[in-house]
């Protein structure tokens, strides 16, 4: 297909579903226009995944993959307690991945995720590549002015929560690299559903885009971070820019029931991965102690953890386990 | 270097150089937050630059390819008659590159050119790549409401006008495939001295954004694009977007004059390249004929040339040249 004929297909799917009073131009211009509001500001983030670095073409499908392209911009979005509103996509593609489906089904994957939270494509980049495959999502969100939940609030006697279950990405990255594959074989065995369940948080992660709302429009959180990089990363940039420390209990720690029931056989330490394996996308963040009861138990059926406390910034970040503190040093994900 | 300290170096001089009551946050958080503003239209927008596809290493510099990254984008938010506030850029690049001067320096150039406009660097990526260098560089700006000027405005009647001048870029592209490298060596000489300026041109393009604003904000086009993928490309963009037609007059074309002394030589036909090549990033836009006597002459030194007129959809696009009037197809640049 003719890569006009594609952005075409690609503008009459959203143009569809905008609201032309909002988005004044989406794809189809040298740029997308969008109104401005009294009382917003724009929250906009760009992640990029690289073939063979973020993903294996050999271990995903095209529409997993453009699920998770747009789910991790929309985690960040969520980590500002921001609504997400638009979406840019620049991809660079080699010749005969383009000649294939895969690019019609990324954009499935995409679109069908955008749609869950009225999401609008409103531009982006398309571009040949010679080697691998390159994914930039961007995604553009709004909030009250000033409600912008950033990473620098936290404050000392703040309790610091998480979202969800840990170390389930990690578990699933260990298994792909170990031969482990999607599949719908033998889903009767618990170990295999829950193997292939383990696969989808990583292959699929689910945004917290609801949790975001909540913390942000109700103003309850003082400072949060998605954990992309790792617990013990993420919880390192949060608190650099609180100025604080913290300290974890290693035994509140919420560590995907699947992940204990796996590791034990395979060698590998279920909190170790919790706390230093990335991709979890769940919201790391701080509660002030008389925000604390108003804290809903759950959004959209996931539940929270209460984790640990923010401390004074000369007691460093640490963890509690048993009667051991230990200093938790940022063992996540690094590029370079 | 760490990647976090070369953020954090990167976050220090943007920081220094924004207005806070704007930028709420930069780099340094999930996301950055910008304030909204009644009246204003948002206008975004993104490019991608892949190394073997865009550009090659080895005939160019790197901050020559950060000011180029930065430029690409910045030249279609001109195209919008809107004004440029803040960039975000993702980068992929391979750990030897990451490991030498090549992304300070890459970093430098986009910086300084961000600088000429006061645009402001608040986020983006950085990632390791296991091949090719990837660089999307997305560029947010703002405009009166309603102001934007889409592609999809002009009517019969309209004068066609580009500014500056075509084919040097797809001049020097074919000089670099046949080996011409930047350098300083014998300057005197008029014909080297011509390269090396048409080198230039295609390596490190100057952004319309004076012309756009102008046009933009005085509301003198009815219509404008960006000449990146080619004048006759372009026009056919233009053109379908208005449901229009045109004819461009040959003579009027303004072909750069280094191409024309330089072609005769190298069997290039310089219309051609005035035509079809690609990446002048100067602006196509049509005006009213009412409007046409506001246009001011020249814009930071840069003059205009009427190259034709739009006519009705049934007239087609086409050429006149002499008495002979052909069909104009769109030869420019195509991705797949």
């Amino acid at each position: 297909m003719n890569e006009f004929d594609f952005i075409d297909r690609l503008r009459a799917q959203t143009e569809a579903r905008a609201n032309p009073s909002e988005m004044l131009r989406g794809i189809g211009d040298d740029a997308a226009v969008i109104k401005q509001l009294t009382g917003r500001d724009t929250v906009v983030s760009a992640d990029l995944l690289v073939e063979d670095i973020d993903f294996r073409r050999d271990s995903t499908q095209p529409r997993l993959l453009g699920h998770k392209a747009l789910a991790v911009s929309l985690s960040d979005i969520a980590a500002m307690g921001a609504r997400p509103r638009w979406a840019l996509v620049s991809l660079a593609v080699p010749p005969d991945t383009w000649a294939s489906d895969f690019v019609a089904e990324l954009y499935e994957g995409l679109l069908s995720l955008a749609d869950c939270y009225e999401v609008r494509l409103i531009g982006g980049d398309l571009s040949r590549a010679p080697g691998q495959i390159v994914i930039d999502s961007i995604v553009v969100g709004e909030c009250p002015s000033g409600n912008a939940v950033l990473r620098s609030g936290a404050k000392p006697g703040d309790h610091l929560f998480v979202t969800g279950s840990l170390g389930g990405s990690a578990a699933a990255l260990r298994l792909l690299e170990r031969g482990a594959r999607l599949g719908i074989h033998e889903l009767e065995d618990p170990d295999v559903r829950s193997i292939q369940e383990l696969l989808m948080r990583h292959l699929r992660p689910a945004p917290r885009v609801g949790w975001g709302l909540v913390l942000g429009e109700e103003r309850l959180a003082s400072a949060m971070i998605d954990i992309s990089d790792g617990l013990s990363s993420d919880l390192h940039h949060l608190c650099r820019e609180s100025r604080v420390g913290a300290i974890l209990d290693s035994e509140k720690v919420p560590i995907d029931s699947r992940v204990a029931a796996l590791c034990g056989r395979r060698a590998l330490d279920p909190l170790m991965l919790a706390l230093h394996g990335g991709e979890d996308f769940e919201l790391l963040f701080a509660v002030s102690p008389e925000n604390v009861p108003r804290l809903p138990s759950k959004v959209d059926g996931l539940g929270l953890t209460r984790i640990g406390e923010i401390k004074p910034e000369s007691e460093g970040i640490r963890v509690s386990e048993g009667s051991r503190l230990w200093d938790l040093k940022p063992e996540g994900w690094k590029h370079f």
